[in-house]
């Protein structure tokens, strides 16, 4: 007899073992690998938690930057995977595209062994900005772009390209910083996702490709794009703080506030917080940075609801130029560790994923001929 | 505090409910909707099975005949998905090329909104036996087929457009029992990954590219080109007997008998067993079904293991000329009827499927500065 569960969605249930991550615990939000959010955000570029994530530990000076070379190298994308992305068009949804390219490069580089894990993993972290931005060049501007720059980091590389020039000091330090606060967060959704077809002993880019799937969903990723949106509305903090009242009033969703694990505040927020600030008065902002505030304050004082970590990665998107159709791709650029590192944690101590479910459905029944149905 | 479950890979965990299928119920092997499956595929085309799965109950005479009307005129392929399809090599692993083909189509024509489910669906059904087909044709025969036929059925599509003339009678017979067969099995891994998926509310696009990913795992699908593998390597029925006792002695894995949930059989293997005796007397074969039949004879004596779905799937399959590498293709033609069945199920009713992990990993710790690592 199969055991009933007690939350739906196997909410607080543990489903697995993992090293990589605590979320929500006491006395520390989140942490990856043992080290806090704040620290790793503060001190680390992204490289640097990418390695932690994936081989266990921080890389020394020169480990890492072995590892940024080696991620540079593979920026190029071959061929084939490039006349695909020319081949979807241009209303197509931004994370449909990274999945299709996800896939297609399993057929042109695939996975032939659990020994290359690492290797196609290090790669597609060196060629999802590629992916993104030939697509998104290709399809609104024309233009089929160089996708091999010698930019330092992987969040330079995604602005080079998006933009066709070298970004700013101040754009890429806060690239490294939201890179890091998405890579990783335990079992969510598509990670586990990722898990579950890991435990069929399925190659990486299958595992890349589902998990891609899931946090295509709104109840996962697209917070920060529904955030984006949220805040475009407003014409001053006044106007922000009336409309907010409205919707409560009208008990509208309010995307990118509360979490479904952190209770009292998401650890993330602070920190994206303090960058999109800079990133205001870097602009010139008069507006942006002022009424997500105020939608902050607004929201804690009716519905004691804090901002989590999309909320004010929506303005310091948009102040670097962003479009907001490729926030959630950007998720998927960082996550990407998360994922990849969770696939390798499956198969090194792996039972598939096969549970059992309530049957809710009818008798048993014999099959009427079909005249007599 | 999270509940420690006591299986690992959450084996006997009810992680939710479902109305489509029993699997190793006392005294019914395996029912889809209440029905047996044995009923089914002695009475059943493959239609009225799917729509039985997708809409809730068997359809009349007259629902039957519109349904395969409208699926008939949905086999042909966007320009664009073609393309793409060209583009896939001709060693790319077949359940890769379904994946991408699959995802591909979601960005040309992607599901909107949930009421569209039953029509993506639909075209799915319609079209994955064209993908697959156009694909292997091109780039094994370099040539470009005409994917729209007018065959009564899918199965009869997939293998005209396989060899390029209709189907015997008897083919198109046994197409319908092996795609009832391998239709729907709870929340096996891959189903389980469409279900995780759907709860984030993504779309089915993504829903099904991630369970095909995860049925490439050698785990899951493929076990009926391992067991072709396996019979081919015998050139009697008395060197299957000798071989297989040497594979028992040296402990190899041998694929194609037991199952995870099925105790004492597989419901499933008398039936296809029975078809796959009648393909090999059509074909002459003296030498594929008496070796499988050698095969559970002995795995039986000395394991008191039991054939599986699939492993009379392997001589049925080369008895109908269907090239190993696409034995897993088919299995996905049929069994996205209850993947897409799971994914409308867990939207009528949804959470997010969001588990919790138990923590293994490294106590709390300082970021050291890097060049002091």
């Amino acid at each position: 007899m199969a055991k009933q569960l007690s939350g739906a969605g196997l909410r607080g249930q543990v489903a697995g073992k993992t090293a990589l991550s605590t979320v929500g615990k006491s006395g520390s939000g989140l942490t990856y690998r043992g080290y806090d959010i704040k620290d790793l955000a503060d001190q680390c570029q992204f490289e640097e938690v990418a390695y932690l994530i994936l081989k266990g530990q921080l890389p020394t000076q020169h480990e890492l930057a072995q590892y940024k070379t080696q991620l540079k190298q593979q920026r190029g994308l071959p061929q084939a995977l490039k006349e695909v992305l020319e081949r979807i068009p241009k209303d197509a949804h931004p994370m449909d595209v990274l999945r299709t390219g996800c896939s297609m490069l399993g057929n042109l580089e695939t996975e032939h062994a659990f020994t290359e894990q690492q290797a196609v993993t290090d790669r597609m972290l060196a060629c999802f900005p590629s992916i993104i931005c030939y697509w998104y060049r290709f399809s609104h501007d024309g233009v089929r772009i160089e996708v091999e720059t010698d930019d330092d980091s992987i969040g330079a590389h995604f602005l080079h390209l998006l933009h066709g020039k070298k970004p700013s000091a101040l754009h890429e330090q806060v690239m490294h910083v939201s890179l890091i606060l998405y890579a990783e967060h335990e079992f969510n959704a598509s990670t586990f996702t990722a898990r579950v077809c890991a435990s069929t002993l399925s190659d990486m880019h299958s595992c890349i490709t589902g998990a891609i799937g899931s946090l295509r969903g709104p109840l996962h990723g697209g917070a920060n794009e529904a955030a984006m949106e949220l805040i475009e509305q407003f014409s001053s903090p006044e106007d922000a703080e009336q409309k907010m009242l409205e919707k409560l009033a009208r008990k509208e969703k309010i995307m990118g506030f509360g979490h479904a694990i952190y209770a009292d505040s998401d650890p993330r927020n602070e920190i994206i917080k303090q960058w999109s600030e800079k990133l205001s008065e870097e602009a010139g902002d008069d507006l942006l940075y002022a009424v997500s505030e105020r939608c902050e304050s607004v929201m804690w004082r009716e519905k004691k609801l804090f901002c989590n970590a999309d909320f004010f990665h929506a303005s310091a998107y948009n102040f670097m130029g962003i479009p907001t159709k490729l926030f959630t791709p950007i998720f998927v650029m960082s996550r990407l560790t998360g994922w990849a590192a969770h696939v390798m944690e499956q198969r090194a101590d792996n039972r598939i994923i096969r549970p059992s479910a309530e049957y809710t459905g009818e008798a048993p029944r014999s099959v009427p001929a079909i005249e007599q149905r």
